[in-house]
């Protein structure tokens, strides 16, 4: 099976696993891993933030991230089709209390004026007050795409210019930097709160991170604590990010070429399912057409390629480190006949 | 002072009054109020719905009436400028723990292709599911616009056809009712929940009610005193609810009148400021131009005209039964001379 | 029917209903009711405060004092038998996010020990610390028992020394007033957040008030608007409340007396039932023994007096305004004869 | 330095990293992870129940296992000094929205009649419901006390008996295994949900089990994610668990005899701050008399031994894999000799 689902699905490499074996480890809840010391205080520094909270999975920190923003009763704006939006459980509602509205976008990216009509700083007694945006980069639901810079930043500007918060889901920020070159600390700069994965095209098997100031970051450990989520020696976890970080981020080049290659494969056959100049960093979005997504990915799946139905006509293939250029443009043959 | 800020701030008539003294009342807690009784029957039967609860506010209705609908960790979609998203001080997700996503609408009214794209009804393990849409009629700060009905049954069959609730903000129901001559229950049937009030255009002091089947009701009177919201002998208040709908629906016409009164004086003197057409029913949205909504209310209540500023460039007067249509032509003409 | 089911069944009487008639009115949602302004600033002068907020019940005004103390996370101390922990739905964990602890009280009344060796203040990132002390007087379900003042005196410094706030669900506090005749401002300043009721043995249909700072009382009244409990001209119930405190406040001695004969007729009777003794204030606690308290409550309803089953064996009479001592007493013998 | 801070503290042994080193994993989001699955049926098993869901934490297993018997506004039952009262964050009311009411215990075990006289199922529209019961076994802030086993039976016969839940706060039931010989799904089948942890006396880094029905499971795997907590190749995880349950189980009887011996060392010397008969487990509990907690805490520290401040004047000592029997008396001896 060629399993394009997500990027999730990749098992630590042998090497990987022998940092694993190997770790130092201590009680996190008390603070006293070494290893998540050491990832904690090297990711803050990579994306240029004072502290870091390593978190058992991207929702946790994005949800840490938005809370520490926004007080209940209060807004978050973002993306119709964004991960805090659309694929995490409604968590940001039903345990940190506030209410949300979104903005239409292309492929994830939205203008910018849309964002500005929406923004209710300080909206007094009888109306909701927004509190932050965020945004996501790479955005995966619009097709793994990177939000231009110039476009963060006019954000960051106009948010700043409110007193109103910022967050990055950076799940897949590394992406965006290594097709990019824009450095991860230019990124993460323009945010109160950044979340960072492990456990996505790095290949880490768990492991998230939540990045901002070191006064946000005594707040959520205890939120962390209370939603369960404390851990005690996990740097054996953290060792595999620390492996990852070291060996398994410029690699990303590999996937985004697999991912433009399948993406290739699919057009040559099915030229209006996929558009492979969309294709920016290591995830496809392909329209199914008048067939349903979930046939085509039960055919597909038949055919020996695993992808993941996430519309009534989308479907998602991801590449990352369990698959190589060749099984990728394989794959997208198989998408291609079948919609073809 | 022509107080236009909204239709909230009318005070009791003397029939209103001499109705409420002679209330016959009992304790509601114990649903033993008879007064109140009556009303809920009475308005169940107005709105094609098997029952009622009589509320503390508007508000109050539709959070009963969407939690109802939605459970904690699932969405309800909306319009952005929605009285649920951006007047109900974050309710939804604060006490009710449901999330929210939004589409953007002209006045009020969204493309049925804009609510289809966002649908994503019984979305599995890993996506938010769509729990159910809820639309406002008439739309506050859309300008009062009444949505067509042909939109509204669309919107249903919709929603029906993907086992979507449906629910209703109908705050201002009595105003489209009024100025389509659409019967109140053909409004109502299309709704799984509805929320109408009685102290808005109709005039009464205080008071609001959901509609819906007896089982929702049944638990949404346990939610009623959970929220602190349980009341005792208000058959006072029920009682000037009764004399509203006795007394004060058909007269709704002379609101609408004087609203569109209100904007050609403005219109006569600021063309840009707004157009008389989109004036459907007793509310006038004005756009301030370059001028801060904020001053301009100053200016206006300086001058003897009170609106409300509800954006950085908008301000809204609405019409009642305690102002005259000479009364807010005269408004309109302060209100057009200080943007022209 | 002698209605004993609690004391908030009273009708208002002709003068209060005169006086509600007549009320000025405004809209409260942005603070211009007059009559409300002038019973909230009454109110609080009377209860030794600096501000009040004019609730729509005892558990509006509980759950605004309460929330205002207790951050998400926190926790508040009470008896087993409060009316906060039993009788208010859990709305402060389901709304406001806090836990609970409870000590068990005779009657309603708890050893100093018990509630110092629970407190945990500023417990640290690992344990619940405990944000505030709630207490109740009279005790409801303790059988209207009167907190002695040095046991409040005691907790309030208990508290003060701990920077623990202090909460009082003074839904009867009148009663404890009249009975002992401390002032209520001598109770009120004991307390960070009072709640009063105007609805109970006062006799106004609706409504109870929160009293504590200023700068409290603007974070209630959002929160107040977003419980969906912000209502509009309702200087009506004001209107009452003012005549209640201004007519019906000395006369609950009566009702005392009634609850006592109540007492002594059941005693007469069934003496292990009710030790009249016990009974301080307006209302009786009565054990049923070996006979189901819903069976007896059913038994004397068929024979004309209104009880409720509060518990498995516990049935509870309140005396009003609406019951003379003499139907009192005779439901007094009712009751006796029934459990003889 | 001699830790005795808690049985969380302990490191992977080498036999436990081999064993993670090659485990076999998948992606459990997805629930394919092999090596967790295999945990959860053998897990389910031992304990007598249909499913498992292996968790980050006991907190989280124990907040998973409340809600799945406890909706918004009904009540939970537990001892004041139960875990999930005291050390859980008050996350049960934060993120659940349940309420709480406590019974006092001696050493964490209560009379029956004080649960008994506490329960009040399906109390209706105007009281708050209990809907669980919730117990621990053994009792961390009791000193790690057994619950005697005719005593937990009675408790569940006294909770189907009202239709009530039971959850089993068993963070530590595998001490009581050992301890009393009593099978774990002789424990385990008396109640509804049970959290079972492995990072405690057995050792493993990190993780906790829920144990349910399968239809309980389906749920807390969607509130699992939702919570953020949904981890991906846990696998490596779950074969430390794995290998915990298979070597390290019959070990916790030397953690016993150390608890004992290091009791026996304090109370030689300082006979009123702890009674060795009370040592039931690995947990010693010891009374600071007149010194507080901190301070001993802090001294101990200094002369090389770590101890937990729990109270004012209580401090806990736990035995654990990686001390020896010699150590733990070593520190009974160091801690008797600051309290002599």
């Amino acid at each position: 099976m060629i399993d394009l689902r997500s990027d999730t699905v990749t098992a630590p490499t042998p090497g990987m696993r022998a940092a694993m074996a190997a770790a130092e480890v201590g009680d996190d809840v008390y603070a006293e891993d070494p290893t998540i010391r050491a990832l904690e205080e090297r990711t803050a520094e990579l994306l240029g933030h004072e502290a870091g909270l390593f978190c058992v999975s991207g929702s946790l920190s994005n949800l840490l991230g938005v809370r520490a923003l926004v007080a209940p009763g209060q807004e978050v704006l973002c993306d119709a089709d964004a991960h805090i939006a659309r694929a995490e459980m409604g968590a940001h509602g039903a345990l940190s209390g506030l209410t949300m509205r979104t903005w239409a976008s292309t492929r994830g990216v939205a203008e910018l004026s849309a964002i500005e009509s929406m923004l209710a700083p300080d909206a007094g007694p009888y109306l909701v007050s927004t509190a932050a945006v965020a945004l996501e980069n790479t955005h995966n639901f619009g097709g793994g795409t990177i939000q231009p810079f110039d476009h963060l930043r006019a954000v960051h500007d106009l948010c700043r210019g409110h007193g109103i918060g910022l967050h990055l889901d950076g799940a897949r920020l590394w992406n965006a930097h290594v097709a990019t070159g824009v450095a991860l600390a230019d990124y993460g700069r323009l945010f109160d709160t950044v979340s960072v994965c492990f456990s996505k095209g790095l290949g880490a098997p768990i492991g998230s991170m939540l990045l901002a100031s070191a006064d946000v970051m005594a707040e959520a450990r205890v939120w962390r604590k209370r939603l369960g989520a404390g851990w005690r020696q996990a740097g054996v976890l953290a060792a595999a990010a620390v492996y990852a970080l070291e060996h398994q981020v410029d690699r990303l080049a590999e996937d985004h070429l697999a991912a433009r290659e399948l993406a290739y494969a699919v057009a040559d056959r099915a030229p209006v399912a996929v558009d492979p100049a969309t294709v920016e960093t290591n995830i496809v979005v392909i329209d199914t057409g008048s067939t349903p997504a979930g046939r085509v990915a039960e055919q597909a799946r038949a055919a020996g390629v695993a992808v993941s139905a996430l519309g009534p006509r989308m479907v998602r293939a991801v590449t990352h480190l369990d698959v190589t250029v060749a099984e990728s443009r394989r794959a997208g043959e198989v998408l291609g006949d079948l919609l073809a």
